[in-house]
């Protein structure tokens, strides 16, 4: 932590704020400058940001110098993450696809959906049994009958099955029935819930937050690490920005630092991250050129059907046409698909 | 509904929309134009809410023309909605003031505060016991400490409590010690909590999620009322930009959007909203010259002490300033400060 | 300017960016912490500017401490810019209010719209003869046609002229016929403009950019003070974010910002920062209880027959209700309307 | 166009706008619904866009359902545009690469430059010859001798040359020397230089300006190919947005709905679209696996010595790397590297 003081910053003033700061526990390292004078902490991060410095007289900004996450980080763990979910490998040199429609609908749907990823090569089922709707008007979703019916595609087709939980109540219905629980985007920081999933050691998929910057999402990450659970696989799906040609504004430069600053998995959702079925294969390509560990992706037996996002999912042709276009960039890479 | 049809469209792709609609139990009506066809749809909403006409071959895009959300319209509801807070009213001509430290850091703390905001004028204490934070490392608050001290508060000065409820599990015990359930911004489309808050029938202060359509705010309310409880008041804090000078970008506009859209009453929160207590004093002017009906302002007897955004926390001196300005500002648009 | 080294940084890198630094005649102040080094630097902001530090090996990131401007800064100039436009003074305790159609689209509208923003108390006639537009096939303007007619207006009204100057072509025959050179949101960092626009000195009202932060907008105020012209009013005009219920978001946080950090003045154009007229008088009440200096409004004779802008263009009436809640906020806080 | 009224709106609102859109030329279509009437509009574009419907009373809004642009539609021309520069192909099946420093600052640094992209395999260089800063007191650029060292950089390397024209005076002389004109981002929306490049007839880079929507970009090119001039290459370099760890969000979504809305070129600059070196190479990959048809990339023989952007320059060894990563990435796409 750096603190920048006012030019106009009395004696009286800066010795104040060196009190309180060594105080509380810290070394100081001052910078007398012509214009200003700079006071560097050195200590413990906890016990900065506990400081309330920018509130003190003569104080300009305080400006952190190092990140407030550990467990996630890169300098803490070097080597990737690999996360072995029932014999499927995220990270590494593995590229993985969680395929299936947004909700389940029924089990006509959700068994039909299955088929066609499973055939199409995918490993992941995805499907929603419980819905967050912008509306409380909206189809909600099937709940534990969805999950019931998740489990038995998992049995027919051998997928492993991701799905999203929504509140602390369903962690243990979800993980009774499922492979990996998804943390929504409006869910990023709903801090009790990520406890929690922390606390159930499930490999937990952490969507980003619709305007959460990296170095949030990373934080939220760190909520489930610090409770002991280090499977956890970031999810880009788009930031939400002015631009509204498309739903969201997939960020993929995410992809690349985060695989930099962190060593955790980092999947990318091209179907929310634009929201227009068109644009979901390019930038399906694009993820994995970019250095993407996997792919989630929503596959509807028939898109004009669906109860909710059908204008964003492929068709099943569409679906394989997909797979057979990314199995390309990832020979291009050296990614091999499972 | 509006569904405008690709030029390319064909005339079975058109037939085919048409019997999708007709057959969900909707009434069209066809417009034919020299470049497109546009077809208007006629009916209930939740049909049209559950089509996913952009996912059909040929249509270009599909328009929503009317709202998702109806109890908190003022097409519904056209006189405002005004809020009996044990003998304190919210809306109509009143102006409410809420004050107090961003978190319960102890009795002391808590009680001089109290006193400082009572003294100067406000109606409401507000103070967090339970503190979603981004670090998971952060101070995260006393919890049900914290909420006995509010009530403390509340016996010795009067004032009623407004304080954060973080999940679904706390909504009992909250509601035991506080007036008013605050409903924080990452938790704006926690729609589980939503339902639970509009369940327990408390007034309930919903604020708006960083990056949170005003559409999507009022679909969150909805979510509140459809459970019967009408005592909702929006909280205005500032929306997500790039911005960086303050935390936040305050969106005034809100305020007097709301005003149009919706029967229920608009607090401003200038303390979030800037991040920078220079700007509050100002920024709560103008908010009262622009409509709301009540202000949330972070005070701290001493914020170079305080335990969570000191920065933007005015100092006792500067409470009572703001007091005295917001004041002959009331008078000038009416409003009467209880 | 300030340097983290990174924790992996090597002596030789350290030493390596001294060296680099002092050649570069600043002077350095080490700091070592427990993890990371990190160089204070020390001398002309200039030579700073042009090292590329962040492309060095070994350095994490660079932190600029102190602002690029310095002639718009309060810090060099602390008492309010005051600017006398033919007798009309815009600053100190006074508020002006520009008025009038968004472009000037004959010769009668124009004439009936001064004498309707005259009559009801605004000092400046606005209207646009040279109109950027998205489109090129949208009306463009009057070009000199209009400027005469502006002109005309002035003779009879006593209004001020301030209009839209957007190439550096038209400087001379702007300012031959308008008291007040606009500079509009898309040209805000047209640098050659701005130079031009500064050597002509005139008055100039500055817009914000769309996407410009404050700081920014104070350096390409910067450029047009650094000519030597400082007649410069600074426009708010609402910034782009995802919000669309808005055309933009007022960020009336802004004036506050600016007045702390600036001697300029300070207007704010609630017309195009809302783009829905009945927005536009509750934030003008927000805009001068929150402290600008003055208001730019779009008045049409009959806004359902304007060329351009229409929807948020006040009429005749509302212009009066307009004028009489800003008097009542002006009075409460101590302005003057001319 | 389509006009929804207001579920207040009288028979006598209705009947105005019928009226006044009939006067204007065109016809109508009307659609009434139980709660609301919709009127559609056939007829010219060009003519609707000059009515301010949305001002007008009962109207609650006006929706365009096709865009303001012709030239630049892939409706108007279905085929890919393919742009030959001096024997270089912009477009189908080939990817050029343009590179170099950001600014030209000496003869030496150039001509390096242009020696290490040329042999690791670039078509083009890129160089500022005049510069846009943020201030006014930064480096500006060499002008004309910039403009001289970057043709004998041709001469020398038969490098095609590209680089920014930043003013409507200095079009012609940037033409004798340059092979395309860049339009930076900050001038995306300076109409009157839009129109002048459009005159000259020369290639055009067009970047996207920085909160520019993808609708407000095609536009822009409308104004040039308006003007005759059909040789116009989009080049994607990053939004603003909210997040901070990026110089800018690079939105790769937007190449692919460029693909599929208009027939022009695209190219992506990852340099400025990131600012972080590191993620250069990365978002290269992932734009070319995108669809790009070229990029564009700062490249200096030594960033740490650069006097703008060198931060995000790559050195010579590590534009080989991704020289040799992208030409994998082209090979599987089905991309010829000139």
């Amino acid at each position: 932590m750096i603190i920048v003081m006012s030019p106009t910053a009395t004696q009286h003033e800066i010795d104040n704020v060196i009190a309180r700061v060594t105080g509380a526990g810290l070394k100081v390292h001052l910078s007398e400058g012509k214009l200003r004078t700079i006071i560097g902490l050195i200590g413990e991060k906890k016990l900065m940001a506990q400081l309330p410095l920018e509130a003190m007289a003569g104080v300009e900004k305080a400006i952190s110098v190092t990140a407030g996450y550990k467990l996630v980080s890169r300098e803490v763990k070097s080597e990737d993450t690999v996360i072995d979910i029932g014999g499927v490998i995220v990270g590494g040199n593995n590229l993985v696809v969680m395929a299936g429609p947004c909700a389940v609908e029924s089990r006509e749907q959700l068994l039909e959906s299955a088929q066609i990823v499973k055939n199409a090569g995918a490993q992941f089922l995805r499907g929603g049994a419980y819905k967050p709707r912008t509306s409380p008007y909206s189809f909600q979703g099937l709940e534990e009958e969805g999950l019931k019916m998740l489990a038995e595609a998992r049995e027919i087709t051998g997928l492993k099955v991701v799905t999203e939980v929504v509140d602390i109540q369903s962690v243990a219905v979800v993980s009774a029935y499922a492979d990996v629980l998804q943390i929504g985007a409006r869910n990023m920081q709903n801090f009790q819930l990520l406890k929690a999933v922390g606390k159930s050691g499930m490999p937990v998929l952490l969507k980003r937050g619709m305007a959460a910057t990296i170095n949030e999402w990373m934080h939220a990450a760190e909520y489930i690490l610090s409770e002991g659970n280090f499977n956890v696989m970031f999810c880009e799906r788009g930031i939400r920005t002015f631009e509204d040609y498309t739903r969201n504004t997939l960020d993929l430069s995410a992809v690349a630092a985060l695989k930099n600053l962190s060593h955790l998995p980092v999947i990318v959702d091209p179907s929310h991250g634009t929201g227009v079925w068109k644009l979901v294969t390019p930038m399906a390509k694009a993820a994995v050129a970019g250095g993407a560990d996997g792919l989630m992706i929503e596959v509807h037996p028939n898109p004009a059907e669906a109860l909710s996002d059908g204008s964003q999912s492929l068709t099943p042709t569409n679906f394989q046409t997909l797979m057979h276009e990314v199995g390309l960039i990832a020979a291009a890479v050296g990614r091999k698909m499972a």
